[in-house]
């Protein structure tokens, strides 16, 4: 165990395809670099977005933008979404766009699941926008969710990862949250079984 | 591609351990509620706390805090530090504890990796605490890392999903970014090729 420097090693991250109207049109942007802020209503999430990018103006402008989750089969697609710039390409031209009570929250069709969010708040860091949105809806393929409860097996999201920068799969199911703590607690206090 | 309500399906998120210095004691908690807020230096993560719990008056104080993060084989001691509170039980009796530079960010031995924060600032969210913390020093184990760089496969991190209250393994890689996505570059413009 030994330092080797100021290492970010929080990953793997949901890879993602955030929406935004910019200058008038759809562009997709991939998003690695997100975050889950609390748990409960209204939901808060962040994207993280360099100030070089061409889709900040657009969020900053429409106070909305969507964070859209490919699958392994669009694995191409998504890549293809972060390595050419909006600036000059059409990027939407790949998918069947569609918006939802937002208008201006582009979202994708070929996604399994995509989130509206309504623009919260914007962090000024010296190089990156932090947005942080609300999220008003939520549109999922019936294939991956049961009465809205979402089936990560059958999502199959893509997974980023800096230090090798590579797409990853998701693997299997290991164990119970909020179950699997209870053996060690009950080794720990013999007295309460 | 229906709406099915404001659900939260950015997942999985790395499971962590989040350390803390509690009243002169060292406590973890787990948390998946995380983001990786900017990429650069210095590197911005933020993690999610609700206010009831224990640690969050820790983190205020010393403006310290850890990220851990364990791996597969500590499944059970994991979601034991999601299921017992710090207010009436010594959760770092089960790990040898160290310290860094900060000297108040306790991490753990038996996680292959720790990062250790120094708080930037506090987003005062109605139930919780969302602490942006500044990436000070990241502590690995040398089977996980080769000068540095953090290979994931080994590292094997505990994912965690919402939706079916399960931790996930990684799986296997896909793909490379920014460069799978090169094949749809040249389909799309061939004169380039």
């Amino acid at each position: 165990m030994k330092p080797i420097g100021p290492v970010n090693a929080l990953y793997p991250m949901p890879t993602t395809l955030v929406g935004a109207l910019v200058n008038g049109r759809p562009n997709f942007l991939a998003v690695a670099h997100v975050g889950i802020l609390n748990h409960g209503t209204p939901q808060y999430l962040s994207i993280g977005l360099h100030k070089s990018h061409y889709s900040n103006a657009g969020i900053h402008a429409n106070r909305t933008f969507s964070i859209c989750l490919p699958d392994e089969s669009l694995l191409v697609e998504t890549d293809y979404c972060g390595i050419m710039t909006g600036k000059k390409t059409d990027k939407a031209a790949l998918f069947d766009v569609f918006y939802g009570e937002l208008e201006t929250a582009p979202m994708i069709r070929e996604c399994p699941v995509n989130m509206e969010m309504k623009l919260h708040d914007v962090l000024d860091f010296e190089t990156h926008d932090i947005f942080v949105g609300v999220l008003v809806q939520t549109f999922a393929a019936d294939e991956v969710h049961r009465e809205g409860v979402i089936d990560i097996a059958r999502l199959k999201p893509l997974l980023f990862d800096m230090a090798s920068k590579q797409y990853w799969a998701l693997g299997t199911a290991l164990g119970q949250c909020w179950g699997a703590g209870k053996a060690l607690k009950r080794r720990a206090a013999p007295q309460e079984t």
